[in-house]
């Protein structure tokens, strides 16, 4: 029988979500405690990769198991014995052809900054203290990579991806007003991402928005597609997946 | 010339504002900064002691210094050279009678709790997974708080007050809905705290809202003065001190 797993975590403790063998990762994590609560070992497939210390305010993962599990006592029992930096949303069972990672048509980001110094902010949003962000301006540029594109200009060199083109659903900044300060959000939805795209995307977009390039020049990054041209990556700490849509 | 410092900070890397001999304390880090860019020794005064790892989302100090000052300048020097978890939002001149801490009339405390496991959250809110938690209960004993009593039975044992009468003018329990989840706020205001009240009061709290006491034995607690019949403490980084007011 497989089984539907939603969760959240907070990246800052774990070298990303994809099991590596030296550094401790949310699948590992995951799978040590289903193995110990299932007493089987249990493999997990997520819906892709996250980079280091990047984290997910919604997350989809499956994995195969005995029928009739009892799925609200065994999310009870995982959140009792996972770190606190990962807790379990749902758990469901489902139909044999589902599967996290290929059945994912959408998956939404989103990238947090705020322009003032902030203790409480700072673990979980990137501070742009620059004088000048034209927000509107990097709208604009935002605007550009909606659509059906070959991003190479923002993926990691090295990479070695069967194709870098990606299609964009929506890419736009918005302001969230939260009690004592602002932030703003950055919010991407594709079907696909390649590896450091988003951050990527908002280190070239607030280069827009500080006034070292033109909105417009982000047409020519698409066109070029060399890395070097875009802007540097942000850090990881303030990206949020934050949503994955499966065919109904 | 006196100057008036608002500042907060995320007290999860110090030992409590008060100075200390061999633990990083706010004051510390302030009064090191602040000597560095006036380069002369400058002490500074603060509104109260805060507990280890508490946090203030506004807090109040006052230092002396050369006339004439550029506040603005300053408190961008300030944040440059401050530690993260420390930042100041405002400094200005002010009469030489301003006093941080004798001047102040009433300070306010703000407690947050959650109710399901939340790794955005854990960090400066305390995870309360009870089966049962009844707020409306937790609000009818808090009610008992309100007035001047004599709050020995909240004050950390050991500790040589003149006094232990204080006036609290506001306490109560309320919803915080923001975004993904609920968090619960206790708010309470007084002209002075005893050590630790803050965090026994709400302990004492959770225990009504568990059921292990009724609401009306808070009133007990207080005509007995005996600090073990009280609850529990709860752990200091949840709690922010949020404001503080002085004498117009």
């Amino acid at each position: 029988m497989r089984y539907r797993i939603n969760l959240c975590y907070d990246g800052s403790a774990f070298f990303g979500w994809q099991r590596q063998n030296d550094a401790p990762t949310v699948q590992q994590a995951l799978e040590e405690a289903l193995s110990t609560l299932l007493k089987e070992d249990t493999d997990v497939v997520g819906a892709g990769r996250t980079d280091t210390a990047v984290n997910a305010s919604y997350y989809v993962a499956h994995f195969d198991s005995r029928d009739g599990l009892d799925c609200a006592d065994l999310r009870r029992r995982l959140n009792a014995i996972l770190p606190e930096q990962i807790a379990v949303l749902g758990i469901e069972a489902v139909q044999d052809e589902f599967h996290a990672r290929f059945g994912a048509v959408s998956r939404t980001y989103r990238y947090y900054v705020h322009r003032t110094k902030n203790p409480f902010l700072r673990s979980g949003s990137y501070l742009c203290a620059y004088p000048v962000l034209d927000f509107e301006a990097m709208n604009r540029a935002a605007q550009l990579l909606v659509g059906r594109h070959d991003f190479s200009c923002f993926e990691k060199t090295g990479a070695d991806n069967r194709t870098s083109i990606c299609t964009i659903a929506e890419a736009r900044w918005s302001r969230v007003d939260d009690g004592d300060d602002t932030r703003w959000v950055f919010t991407v939805t594709a079907d696909r991402f390649l590896r450091n795209m988003v951050r990527a995307i908002v280190g070239t977009l607030i280069e827009v928005g500080r006034g070292k390039r033109s909105p417009e020049s982000v047409a020519d990054l698409l066109a070029k597609g060399d890395r070097c041209a875009a802007g540097e990556s942000v850090p990881g700490y303030a990206l949020y997946l934050s949503d994955i849509r499966y065919q109904p």
